[in-house]
């Protein structure tokens, strides 16, 4: 039987939140399995473009990296971010490292095509190393993952965090069974504000079609059931700060065929 | 016998001009010998702290690191300048992974006594964990190393890169002969414009005496002839630009006991 691996991607809402960064980081140290954190950025990247004078430009509702954005996102993700998440964890006993996918090339992406919309730095994943994260987990250690990847070529590249993680446990599944938790804000999918415990490929089709799925959801339930066709053992959507009563089974939304 | 190890650590002065750097990379991807690879800040901190409105608080000289200005110290070193020389180094082929003393906890400071002078948040490194660098070395990895360390609570601190190379090349003299190469914008230490080719304890106190070797060079020096005296088998001053040159004993400074 293969052995379990919990890939957790958490966002802006625990990020930007300093007293909940730490009560999460206090929750994954205390956390038996052997784990993967993916964060994403949260509002200091914006910000800091802002203070700087990057004007953001955005195409259909999606925002466009030019140089300078880049350079913001890896120093504020890869930089500040990741070694925060990484000195605390470490500081709370928990053997870690932070990594972007330009360390030891263990995310290649490739810039995604100006046509028809030039997006700018902004890469899709395409290989992972997963014997390389593997060998990380395998010494005990706990990869610290920040959504930045890298060409083979060595161009630094923008990249969805969601993805990260959903490339990651697919890369994985082959060598661990996966599950996969998304953190939210929220203590799951939520309709009439309740968690719904479970949704599979029929109910979400009809929770979209009903308008209870929407907006940013979508992409994230797509990422979702995309990581499970491909082979990933379990997607959880849950609290971050609920990991360990997800983990149990106890908390958030199954995702599930 | 020891297998060598080369430990080079890079400034400003590289890291500041892109056509350099490349070039630098390019030197570094054609060497055969294990390395590991500590880089400086450049100007690009203190020009990020100035748009950022932060003022650069000095006292004795020397630059006092208060919160805001460590947040930038992790974002442009640990973040920017790190992955940016990880993913050129690798999109040349030489494997690599950008680390700063959090990851992993593998330099462990402590922050400096507040007394007589507070200079905030900066790091003395005292302990190295020397295994976790050896086992990324033995996989053929080249650590690409920033000047941002970790206390063993997780709060990162600021600390010279200078001392970050030196106190590396001491932890791992026992496992490796290390040839310590401190690059700067000269071709080495130099007198009347000419390459002094070797300098030792002797005929350091007369250069110092003579006012030959002054300023920013003492530093270098002390903490060059404090790692010889550590174990460490060689250490060399010259040109990045030249580091195949000094590796092979035909450029730069030599300093020895």
């Amino acid at each position: 039987m293969k052995k379990e691996l919990v890939i957790v991607k958490i966002g802006g809402n625990i990020i930007d939140d300093n007293v909940a960064l730490k009560k999460f980081i206090s929750i994954v140290s205390k956390t038996k399995s052997p784990m993967i954190l993916v964060h994403g950025g949260g509002k200091l990247a914006t910000e800091l473009s802002g203070t700087l004078g990057i004007k953001t430009k955005m195409i259909s509702g999606r925002r466009v990296t030019d140089e300078r954005t880049l350079n913001v996102a890896v120093m504020v993700y890869a930089g500040l971010i990741n070694k925060s998440i990484v000195a605390l964890l470490n500081g709370k006993g928990r053997p870690s490292i932070g990594l972007c996918g330009a360390d030891h090339l263990c995310m290649i992406s490739q810039k995604r095509n100006p046509k028809p919309i030039d997006f700018g730095f902004v890469g899709d994943v395409k290989e992972v190393d997963n014997k390389f994260i593997a060998s990380l987990i395998k010494k005990g250690i706990t990869p610290v993952i920040a959504p930045i990847t890298s060409t083979k070529t060595g161009q630094l590249l923008n990249t969805n965090a969601d993805t990260i993680a959903s490339s990651l446990a697919v890369a994985l599944s082959g060598l661990y069974s996966i599950r996969l938790i998304y953190c939210l804000e929220k203590n799951g999918v939520l309709q009439n504000e309740k968690v719904i415990t479970s949704i599979n490929v029929e109910s979400y089709k009809i929770l979209v079609e009903k308008g209870i799925v929407k907006d940013g959801m979508i992409p994230k339930l797509d990422n979702a059931f995309e990581a499970i066709k491909q082979g990933v053992q379990q997607v959880n959507i849950g609290h971050a700060l609920q990991l360990n009563k997800i983990i149990h089974g106890k908390s958030g939304t199954v995702i599930s065929k």
